[in-house]
């Protein structure tokens, strides 16, 4: 396999022809990328043979780690059995079904929400496309078509199609290309950290912040407000995480005025938070729920919508054809990879090892962080974790955007065989959920190694 | 693998859980789907064990055929070397650089463009919506943030997220969920067939098509126009292959008012045309070409856009960060199943096949379905082949939609162990482009026996 590369010549060719997502091009041109050729397990290895810790699971999605002969087996035998198929005209295929089946009988009930259809696409971002058409489809049904408006969050993350980047709230994105699209409006997000006013507890912040949303329905006009869209916790955001008194109160106000609730756990889903979804964790009861990335750990892609009942029963009853899908709904070696994927996920008990010991010891490691200087808020849920770094760790207060504080740590890990996200002031990570105390142990010793370089840093710049 | 399979019981999993795309799944759920279980060169068989010639290539992308061993090799190469790396924070992968730096070389100069850059999705959609964002981003870079319309045509087809529902011309896509997006206007289709008036010539016919572009131009307002994106020949919307004049007509248009212009090429691409872009085919010129389906012959979805050297340049050199991508952009999985799949197409010599002797054949014996009574305009473009089913031939007298003529002649296919598709009263293929003499000389027999016994039962119900 590709063991030997020649760094400088693909460089130049990665310069020359490959225009990388969410990327200055010029930039990126000017550094050269670094090219990432093998891995296995929680480890990548870069050309020039550098061993790097991947704390952030690819990007949130390799969740059953490198390497998974299983997986490659699963896609080699569909490939050689039936490579695709489509399932656009009343024909199907047996993985495409298996796994259908499987994600129901793994995302359970709850209350009077049950989960048994879904529908497939290959990403995160063509999947909440589908459940903007899903939303609109199922009011028209219903002869509420004056119900258009989807509340977001500011800083919500639901991918990069001219709707999904409309959903999200990134103002960076919105600042690009006309977005957001019509009757799509945004509340601010449950940052305690920087939205909590002086002496509020984090259940007072969560149970307010929450109230944003009976403003916002209340501001757009109950009658007009299709649904409601989050991330479990806030992901690309830099991992925000809700005070636990938030969701609870969403769901009293979503119930209140009938709108529809979408959960996009393109992060949270399988295992992450301890759980195959991520409404169990913080028991909400959404209508629909957003998968991509972990249903295969990354290896094939696949997205999908698990469509709860109280949609489905309505597009398959009164719907007739729905006008939407995609050619690769469904495709046969993606679901394939899928249910290998499972198997592993199963086999392993990924979930529980997540929200049983191996988590509680990644929390508590974790948590430890707080001791560090550069240091506030370090916190997790299930196998993810934000910190904020901060110029004071009494005041609190926070460095410059200019400072570029979370480039300088990520330099500092990347330097040291580290993988960390760097979001403004937050460092976060999301680890492949097989990681043992002693891959625990070894990942808190490069945070700690990239800290204190980063410490030193800025202590050179004069920024502490 | 698959080989026995419990038709019913995959068929009642199939109803209770997977929403299939562009279904009545009420209706489907009444019939119960067929079950694909695997898939040989050019034939796949379902779980009662017909044997079907799949004239349709899966859904336009199966172009080398099903069952190569290549390309399941690759895929489990590359899934055991890295399975999974992220593009995003200056890091790259092997084989999505070999394949950019490949595709551009595959994507000839014509004029004052070149297709040096490759943007990665997975799929036309998600490419489309790229486009979308990227040609805005270009205006706004060149200080003409006004020009913001782009104009598709109606009976175009261009994806099923938001945006690429919107760009393309279905009006029963448009009547689910509130599309098109603002910003987003049609023109009619170059279909001869239906829009010519007596008397006109093909040729005549289309510059004054490409002439609707020029009225809707200066209806919008010149310095108010982005884009123009078309298909070389519409796909999904029938196989609607333009006049000769139609795309010289369309490039006079494009340069004469500095609009860029959008070549979709998720089916034209990669030999269906007998070239390896659609461009080449009709001789134009365009500044972003949209690929996906054959790029891996569907083994793996991957989709993304050419970059040509205007856009590209201004994006690279002006742009500062692009704020848009997604996670499975350039996917080492996806591209190195593409390399496999290139280098197949290039041994195999099949876009050349299409435009030599192999593809002439197909032509004349296509042709020859012009004496059934029930056929008018049959008539191929490459490895695409589409006619009307008429109640008179000498007339040209059509069906009433009602009739579901299309669906009918579409059942006798499957009956007889054959994949046409029915778009309305037009029946279309596109073949795997590995097909031989022989297997075009059984196609041909299969589609007549399925088209003798449409005109059977067809007379049976006194509609012709
Ligand atoms: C919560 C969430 N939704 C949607 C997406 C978009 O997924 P994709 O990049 O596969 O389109 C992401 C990607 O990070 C995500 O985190
Ligand atoms: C010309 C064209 N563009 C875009 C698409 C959408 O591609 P996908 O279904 O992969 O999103 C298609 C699909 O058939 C197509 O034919």
């Amino acid at each position: 396999m590709t063991t030997s590369v020649d760094t400088a010549l693909i460089q130049s060719l990665d310069s020359a022809h490959f225009l990388h997502p969410f990327t200055d091009f010029k930039d990126l041109s000017s550094r050269g990328a670094r090219v990432i050729t093998r891995a296995e397990g929680i480890y990548v290895w870069d050309s020039e043979g550098h061993q790097i810790l991947d704390a952030m699971s690819g990007l949130w999605c390799v969740n059953v780690g490198y390497g998974r002969k299983a997986l490659a087996d699963a896609a080699h035998a569909q490939m050689m059995t039936l490579p695709y198929y489509n399932s656009f005209f009343q024909t199907t295929n047996v993985p495409a079904v298996q796994l259908a089946a499987r994600l129901a009988s793994l995302a359970p009930a709850v209350g009077d929400r049950s989960f048994q259809h879904v529908f497939y696409s290959s990403s995160g971002s063509e999947s909440n496309d589908s459940n903007v058409r899903m939303v609109r489809r199922y009011w028209d049904l219903l002869g509420q078509p004056r119900r258009k408006v989807i509340i977001g969050r500011i800083n919500g993350y639901h991918g990069s199609t001219m709707a999904g980047a409309s959903l999200g709230g990134m103002s960076g994105m919105h600042a690009q290309g006309d977005l957001p699209i019509p009757n799509i409006t945004h509340i601010e997000q449950p940052y305690y950290f920087e939205n909590a006013i002086p002496g509020e507890s984090r259940e007072e912040f969560g149970v307010r912040a929450a109230g944003w949303l009976e403003a916002k329905i209340l501001e757009v006009g109950p009658d007009k407000v299709a649904a409601f869209i989050a991330e479990p916790l806030q992901g690309a955001g830099g991992v925000i995480i809700p005070p636990s008194t938030y969701w609870p109160e969403i769901q009293r106000i979503v119930d209140k005025y009938g709108i529809l609730l979408i959960s996009d756990e393109v992060i949270c889903a399988f295992g992450r938070l301890g759980h195959w979804f991520g409404y169990e964790k913080f028991g909400y009861k959404p209508d629909l729920v957003t998968f991509a990335k972990a249903v295969t750990s990354g290896y094939v892609p696949l997205g999908g919508v698990m469509v709860g009942n109280r949609v489905a029963q309505v597009l398959i009853e009164q719907g007739g054809e729905f006008n939407h899908g995609y050619t690769y709904s469904g495709h046969p070696v993606a679901c394939a990879v899928a249910m290998a994927n499972l198997d592993i996920m199963e086999a392993e008990q990924l979930p529980q090892k997540v929200c049983g010991d191996i988590g509680a010891y990644f929390a508590q490691r974790y948590a430890e962080l707080n001791d560090h200087p550069l240091v506030a808020h370090a916190e997790t849920c299930g196998f993810v974790g934000g910190l904020v770094l901060v110029k004071n760790k009494k005041t609190l207060e926070r460095f410059h955007a200019d400072d570029g504080v979370g480039m300088v740590c990520r330099g500092h890990c990347f330097g040291n065989g580290l993988i960390m996200r760097a979001v403004g002031d937050r460092m976060i990570i999301a680890p492949p959920l097989v990681m043992t105390k002693t891959d625990i142990d070894e990942l808190m010793r490069l945070i700690h190694l990239a800290l204190d370089r980063t410490l030193v840093d800025l202590k050179a710049r004069g920024l502490v």
